[in-house]
């Protein structure tokens, strides 16, 4: 992984994934998170001036978004990647293939009545799977507008040929293969089964940089509902992975496959584990010839969030204290009080980051202590932080349950 | 009315309305119709070369379309509108404050980013208008992606101002004023009330043709809850009226007001009633200078509807004779018959006409005589009918309640 430098036969691509629009639409403080964070990658990818911006599942947080998010992700889309700056890059695949599950099979920028400046390429996610009558997906939506270009659309309950897209720039020839996400324990039968075939270029197979597009759990649940990495060819170079939320978005070198894999996360937190309390991140992805180069850039917009554990018995409060139940209701306070006091010192400056914070103490209250009101605490916080109504959690063993939460989401 | 000469300076408009998208799309028989009809618009206004088509509202049937509907008119459009053919005329107004409450407020065609080569102008009607949060509606979807223009869409419940579009091919003038769908009781107060204003050009008033595109009752249900026509300005030339389902396209001349009224009629029958029985058209509008011509054109592809009313007690039939209730059944059955058979005789021959029509005999029993079971009778027919579970209607009244099913949509 030397990093290249960049000239016209580096292909810039920004990663990202999981930005779950329309998630909590309805909150009144919430509700515009995951827009504004969307706006902010665009921006970056415009600023950035690359050549596509590459997503990996979850655009959507429902299945059938609202109305508004539909319009807004809509109205970004056409203010951010529309234009007149020509595409430096030759696309080399058949995009009838490619693209056979739309209704129009070609790219949105090769379609002579649409000028694109910035090509968006996704998958699917399992927020935004397609379903119902004719299996469409909010992304089939985006594609017949010309707004996106969807891949990694296939119907087969059997078998799944992947036929990558052939992209060129310079020297820099690209094979990018996408799948959108499938069910875990079906697509890890498939996998066992042999049934999942990587289509290769037929000529000069080693001159293409490959990167596959996955949106699977990674992390293993049970036997057969994650996928593992050593399922995947071992030709490919770089696995994006979607689906996970937490920030892994530098490369990690899986020795077995040699391949890097990155994770980029998502770009909200839609459930307050650890695993998304961590710093979100997009990436931009430089490749030249065989060589690539991850950088990670930090999202200014979204909403701050901390998380702490607490257990009770291992502090020097008591259940036999006098008044132990309001000494632990101040400990937590104050527990609150310096999270918020990270936080503000922590705000990146970005006039579009949320002030009020996303914040969560799970409390071990095992060893004879007692629950007190979630909701009433909450109240103390209610201008302060973003979820008064669920700052607490109260778990009451010391083992750490709370992997449970975490996961793909 | 003098039949302009087809020129550089004659306006060619299609004028169509009431499409109701989506319309019982989930019936395994009925659900295609409305996008069918919908793409058989679209190909005779190709056809036709008009420089426009004209949407009277309710181009959607449910407020929240599906997916595949949505999906469905996004990509008919993009197929029969995006293109390179050169729009003939200019737009003179100021589209920021035509398309104030759109995003993006411009002309489709006047962005650099879309090729559009048939503009389609629509007001919303009563089913598809603006609600919910950012108070969107689906034509804000189709709007933002570039697919059509959106206008007549206000705010303020005091008081409202029309501002035309103005368009001029060779020496035509066109002001095309528009009103989305308003609560009938609210909009008539606000007429009487003087709170419509309809601006004019400054200049040379008198040599503008002037269109209103309205989606409201034009039959009186009471007092109030429909549009007078006299309510209506009269330097008006020419009254779009929607949401009146029933095909009156031919301009009706109002003699107070001095203009035509043409009521298109909806491209889709969406209840078993007389007015919806008569054939679907759509208007080929040819305007030159201040005289216009109308063109009638049926639609090949609706699907056939036909009506009767049977009054038992003014047939042979009485309620005394031996097996009465069985005589009823076969008198009615034989009525069915009559009726397909019209309907194969009257099939259009476009092999995108449905083969099975609507069937509705509204059977009046009065003076004695016993319905006998709707769906009993309605599965002998049920591969030849498209809506065996209604096709029989009782009715205990001589006189015509029908009537009340009349009206607008
Ligand atoms: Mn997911
Ligand atoms: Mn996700
Ligand atoms: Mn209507
Ligand atoms: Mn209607």
């Amino acid at each position: 992984m030397a990093p290249p430098q960049e000239d016209e036969n580096t292909l810039k691509i920004l990663l990202a994934t999981d930005i779950h629009l329309g998630y909590m639409e309805k909150d009144p403080i919430r509700g515009n998170d995951s827009l504004v964070s969307f706006e902010e990658i665009l921006e970056i990818a415009k600023k950035k001036e690359v050549d596509f911006i590459l997503l990996g599942g979850d655009l959507y947080h429902d299945n059938k978004p609202s109305r508004r998010t539909l319009h807004g992700s809509m109205a970004l889309l056409r203010r951010y990647c529309m234009g007149d700056k020509p595409i430096q890059y030759e696309f080399l695949s058949d995009q009838s293939v490619n693209f056979s599950h739309c209704q129009f099979p070609l790219l949105n920028y090769e379609d002579q009545n649409y000028n694109v400046s910035m090509p968006v390429f996704s998958i699917h996610g399992n927020h935004d799977d397609p379903t119902g009558t004719g299996n469409l997906c909010s992304l089939d939506l985006l594609h017949s507008a010309g707004l996106v270009n969807y891949f990694g659309k296939t119907s087969s309950l059997e078998k799944i040929q992947l036929s990558p897209l052939l992209l060129q720039k310079g020297t820099t020839k690209l094979a990018l293969y996408g799948l959108g996400s499938v069910r875990d324990e079906r697509l890890h039968r498939m996998f066992v089964h042999k049934n999942i075939a990587m289509l290769r270029p037929k000529e000069n197979k080693d001159d293409w940089f490959n990167v596959f597009v996955i949106h699977q759990n990674r992390s293993k649940h049970s036997a057969t509902n994650y996928i593992p990495e050593q399922f995947l060819d071992d030709f490919l170079d770089l696995v994006f992975w979607g689906h996970e939320h937490e920030c892994r978005i530098d490369p990690e070198w899986n020795g077995n496959q040699n391949f890097y894999v990155t994770q980029p996360g998502s770009s909200i937190a839609t459930s307050l584990s650890e695993g998304e309390s961590a710093m979100k991140h997009v990436g931009l992805l430089m490749i030249r010839g065989k060589d690539f180069k991850m950088t990670k850039i930090p999202l200014e917009t979204v909403r701050q969030f901390y998380i702490e554990d607490i257990v009770l018995s291992e502090t020097t409060l008591s259940p036999d204290d006098h008044d132990i139940s309001k000494k632990v209701e101040a400990y937590c306070q104050q527990k609150v009080e310096n999270l918020l006091q990270k936080a503000e010192a922590e705000h990146t400056g970005n006039s579009k980051q949320p002030d009020k914070p996303l914040i969560r103490i799970r409390v071990d209250y095992a060893g004879g202590f007692e629950p007190f009101s979630v909701y009433r605490f909450g109240q103390k916080f209610v201008d302060r932080v973003a979820n008064p109504k669920d700052v607490v959690l109260f778990q009451r063993k010391r083992v750490n349950t709370a992997k449970k939460e975490e996961g793909g989401e």
